[in-house]
């Protein structure tokens, strides 16, 4: 193989993203971790644990071998859970090609190092910055496998890099815009999923548009405090990797974050919720890590700290909306 | 009556703002157009027309004399249909209090002059424009008569006018925000209508959250745009009134723009919207005006010109949809 695309990680998005790719011309080796996913997408053109219904197109293969996925690829698409992101690279680094483009489809901030996406990239695949690029966006992938019209962001601080990914994914139904904003992108597509809960929290309890449309703002407002202090364009919070994904997360009941915050919001406690859901929403690890990063840059996140006591210190969510609704009024 | 508010217009807001106020303290005279309403808030404490479940505070009385209503109120809210303020007030400037603040609750533009409410305010009743205060934001009526939680805009030149605004307006389920960008809430308001027509269409069109979100994303960089041109500050469009009201109307099926873009995105005529919705939205009426403003300005607003497209040349909302779609990519 070369001069494919290589997508590692057979997840929802992941297995979107190879159709995008294919649909736009790209020949694509998805690494899939279980071999009987790899091998359903190679001989079946199908992925039975995510998006079952979507047919990928021919352009599309699959191994559960990562290395084989990745040698010669001129672009390697990171499709792992964010948590899992380190450990897998550390594998994979060494059979990366020299000048390979990386692109982070993932949406979380690492535990512990408080680490953007591409920051643990650039560490651990030892890469310079601008090899990286950061795809953002309301890109809820059941809709992209129907060939709903989507848009997204890719950034990079290499705008000859991010082009390149831009004419990579340009298809009919799926516009990508250009932005140099690594940081707001990665942002925006972190704290909304901690957003997200607040708001899957808020419809559960029965708030109405009002209540949920002030969280929404606030949200994003507070995402944009904490991505000014690190260094983000404020106006990226405006655009789809900001406002854009966050209102497309919130509206969608397809939405894991959201419905995760649902069930939280009903009374349920973090296990029964991940019972329920089969898993952990991202924001419910992200929410710590993004708390942290708050309090070391003295931001305040008044939604985040309070996900962060919902979902981790037990606190009843009537307490927590509670505390964000008595804030004293003050200029916008 | 002295010192008290007078509420001019006993629509949906007008009413909801008249309980806010006498929850936040204030005396509050309601002006209703047609005498039986005025009666019926005065002996019943509701109004029957709009919001009919809604008990309406002691602190409320109405009437079907305008005069009465604004003689020594030393605020006056103004909460007529957009399109008939300059007639109304003409009749009414020269009843106002001397200092009078005058409070605009209107989301419109006006057809013909292509003037901001606040612009109509100041000719017609011949104030200085720092005694005019507009408010904005997530604010839909029926729920803010439930006491659901909800936050605003209240935006004015002068400070301390919006703070008295502000103080006047203040209950544990209403939370307003000060702000000096007066220019920025308006347009946020106005354009807000046209949007939400769209993303009406879009849904009756079956799109999915992706496609809303990047509608809603697009349509709050076009109303950010304008306002830039007139002169406001590109932060007031991240906020409450900006993409907040933009995104509780969007979301929301009590929104009266949405629901009649619905209409039109199922093929309906402009006509049989009206019939079937009872009235014409705001939008259909203001897209016109805002479209004269985008172009004496040279701004592009591509889905508000779509939108003016299918309310007033007849066009096929699927062909105003491929036209928003097929633009080409380009940087954010």
């Amino acid at each position: 193989m070369s001069g494919h695309v290589a997508v590692l990680g057979a997840g929802s998005w992941g297995t979107a993203f190879a159709k995008i790719l294919a649909d736009a011309g790209r020949e694509v080796a998805i690494w899939a971790r279980r071999p009987p996913v790899a091998e359903a997408i190679r001989f079946r053109g199908r992925n039975p644990e995510y998006l079952p219904d979507l047919r990928l197109p021919h352009r599309v293969t699959a191994t559960g071998d990562a290395v084989e996925a990745i040698s010669g690829a001129e672009v390697v698409v990171l499709a792992v859970p964010s948590q899992t992101l380190r450990g897998n690279l550390a594998e994979w680094t060494s059979h990366l090609e020299p000048d390979a483009t990386l692109v982070s489809l993932m949406k979380g901030i690492e535990l512990g190092t408080t680490k953007r996406m591409s920051e643990v990239i650039v560490e651990t695949a030892k890469v310079a910055a601008d090899r990286v690029v950061v795809v953002s966006g309301p890109n809820l992938a059941p809709e992209i496998a129907a060939g709903q019209p989507a848009a997204t962001v890719v950034a990079c601080t290499d705008v000859g890099r991010a082009t390149l990914v831009q004419r990579a994914v340009t298809t009919p139904y799926f516009r990508p815009y250009t932005n140099d904003d690594v940081i707001g992108c990665e942002l925006g597509g972190a704290v909304k999923n901690v957003i997200a809960l607040a708001y899957g929290i808020a419809t559960a309890m029965g708030f109405g548009d009002n209540t949920r449309a002030m969280l929404i703002t606030r949200g994003l407002a507070e995402t944009a405090r904490l991505g000014v202090a690190l260094g983000a364009d404020p106006l990226t919070f405006a655009g789809l990797a900001g406002m854009g994904d966050l209102v497309g997360t919130c509206s969608s009941p397809l939405s894991r974050n959201r419905t995760f915050g649902e069930h939280l919001g009903r009374g349920e406690t973090l296990e029964q919720a991940q019972v329920a859901t089969r898993q952990t929403a991202e924001g419910v690890k992200s929410c710590l890590a993004i708390r942290d990063l708050a309090r070391a840059h003295r931001v305040e996140m008044p939604i985040t700290e309070q996900v962060e006591r919902v979902c981790h210190e037990g606190v009843d969510p009537r307490l927590a909306v509670r505390a964000l609704m008595s804030r004293t009024t003050k200029p916008e």
